[in-house]
């Protein structure tokens, strides 16, 4: 080892974690919510980074159409500085959005996909096969992609999908140039039962996209991680869910998983109370209180006042 | 094994359970809301009969005036018939309650008493030590009595308490007579973790009586099946919290827990759909909502309409 070359350049502390913490609250949580002016939108973000959140999904490059407060994505990512040791990700829905994403200067990539061929069917408009194919392509780009696998854990329209489906669909996008697959809890679904059958097929080297819709989204995070599952999307408050499927609504929240990693010792990079900053700005930019626990509780160590 | 004698009394089926659900919600969940009429609350306690639970804590023997919606318990029982394999509970403050609860027909009680000085202060008015010895004197009645060991895994006046604290007194209360332990996060400051080292002190045979305050409620309840623990307070639709300190609100809801024990093949006697009905009755009882996510979202099996 040796201790590099010596520069002018400041340098910066980037905390080591055991476990990768992907805030997708930019993204997955405002998309829901009425659009918000982009000076708000990089406001959050640099909030989110403040806490120390190492990767971020912070825009789509979707139809402003079909998603109004996903608007000017280009705008946002021009006002985010580069900062070293954090990675910004834009979602595409397909290669024309790819395109626009690397043009504003993203170098990392999100696409979507569906365990469950009819909510693909409703969500993009393509059939699974379709979207893999789409997917391929996307991946020749030469940028790292993260395929999210949704309805990973059953589906409101087919019911429980089989884990070496599901699987087998994963290991398909990696074959086809993804760099890595993420597996979605889109409609909670998933149990900690479900969440080790799935891992049984795909092996720990897995993201997993929770949600708190039937209020399993830290219980599966818990079990996840007890199975050598290392990376997380969450989403700040707990903002966000999907319009294609009724009671979706409710990411797990970013504040409710350092929450837990912290007292388990579990190394996220991210500073607890920033983030309850972060997750206060996020309920007063959208205008109504966000869904944590902690955010509404504060943390465990939060004691009354003498 | 014989068949037993034969008698005209219909049999019934008291399904065998791997973990006891005790549904505190008629008391512990009600005594936080405007007061009910008795026929309200005796029909809630049927509903959770109907759905299954066989361990109930109905009402409570307290001062009408310190806890108006706990007024009327007696007039509660003897409305309630005695039905095979169902236990009713009251919970009693002192040895006053004690007596009239089994002058209502009681043959179980619940008491408690907290692992934080400042709490059983504020609560009863006692210390701990004073606590103790009411305990040791109402298990001297010849029932069964279950001590409650609230703030057991931190308080919001001391914060942690010690582990081995908490268990030491635990160990006290069944040398004292109690003829079991549950151990109350009664402020939602526990955690998988925190759980871990309780468990360790106190070997699995407890109870565990878990909020939803910080969202690990559940969590800390698959914790603690893990590591062997077999009995768990929850409230129907997860109604209920402590008046006596901020932001406890929110009990484990029995459906949330009943929902992640089903899908994990552990039974619990509980009928899932009918225990949805009787949350729903709370709630249309209550007047509000009932903070269960389970309750709102249906379970993990409810498909959408075709």
């Amino acid at each position: 080892m040796t201790d590099g070359p010596k520069t002018d350049v400041p340098k910066t502390d980037v905390p080591k974690t055991d476990v990768i913490v992907r805030e997708v609250g930019p993204r997955d949580g405002l998309q829901a919510e009425e659009p918000l002016p982009v000076e708000a939108r990089v406001r959050l973000i640099g909030a989110l980074v403040e806490a120390g959140l190492q990767e971020i999904e912070a825009v789509s490059f979707v139809s402003p159409k079909a998603v109004p407060s996903m608007a000017g994505a280009a705008e946002v990512m021009a006002a985010l500085p580069a900062i070293e040791g954090v990675r910004f990700v834009a979602l595409v829905p397909n290669m024309k959005g790819a395109e626009l994403a690397l043009a504003a200067g993203l170098r990392a990539l999100t696409v979507t996909i569906s365990a469950s061929p009819a909510y693909n069917e409703k969500n993009v408009r393509m059939t699974v096969e379709e979207s893999a194919v789409a997917i391929a392509a996307i991946c020749g780009l030469g940028v790292p992609v993260d395929a999210v696998v949704s309805c990973a854990f059953g589906s409101p329209y087919e019911g429980d999908i089989a884990p070496g489906e599901v699987a087998a669909l994963g290991h398909r996008l990696l074959e086809g140039g993804a760099s890595s697959v993420t597996y979605a809890d889109t409609t909670g679904m998933a149990t900690p039962r479900r969440v080790g059958e799935l891992v049984a097929e795909t092996g720990p080297r897995i993201g997993l996209h929770l949600h708190e819709t039937r209020g399993t989204g830290l219980v599966n995070a818990y079990a996840a991680l007890e199975l050598g599952v290392r990376r997380f999307d969450t989403s700040v408050g707990g903002l966000g869910g999907s319009p294609f499927a009724a009671g979706a609504a409710g990411n797990l929240a970013t504040e409710d998983l350092v929450h837990l990693l912290d007292d388990l010792g579990v190394a996220t990079g991210v500073d607890l109370d920033r983030l309850l900053d972060a997750s206060a700005l996020a309920a007063s930019l959208v205008g109504h209180p966000v869904p944590s626990r902690v955010a509404a509780a504060g943390p465990r160590s939060r004691l009354a006042p003498a």
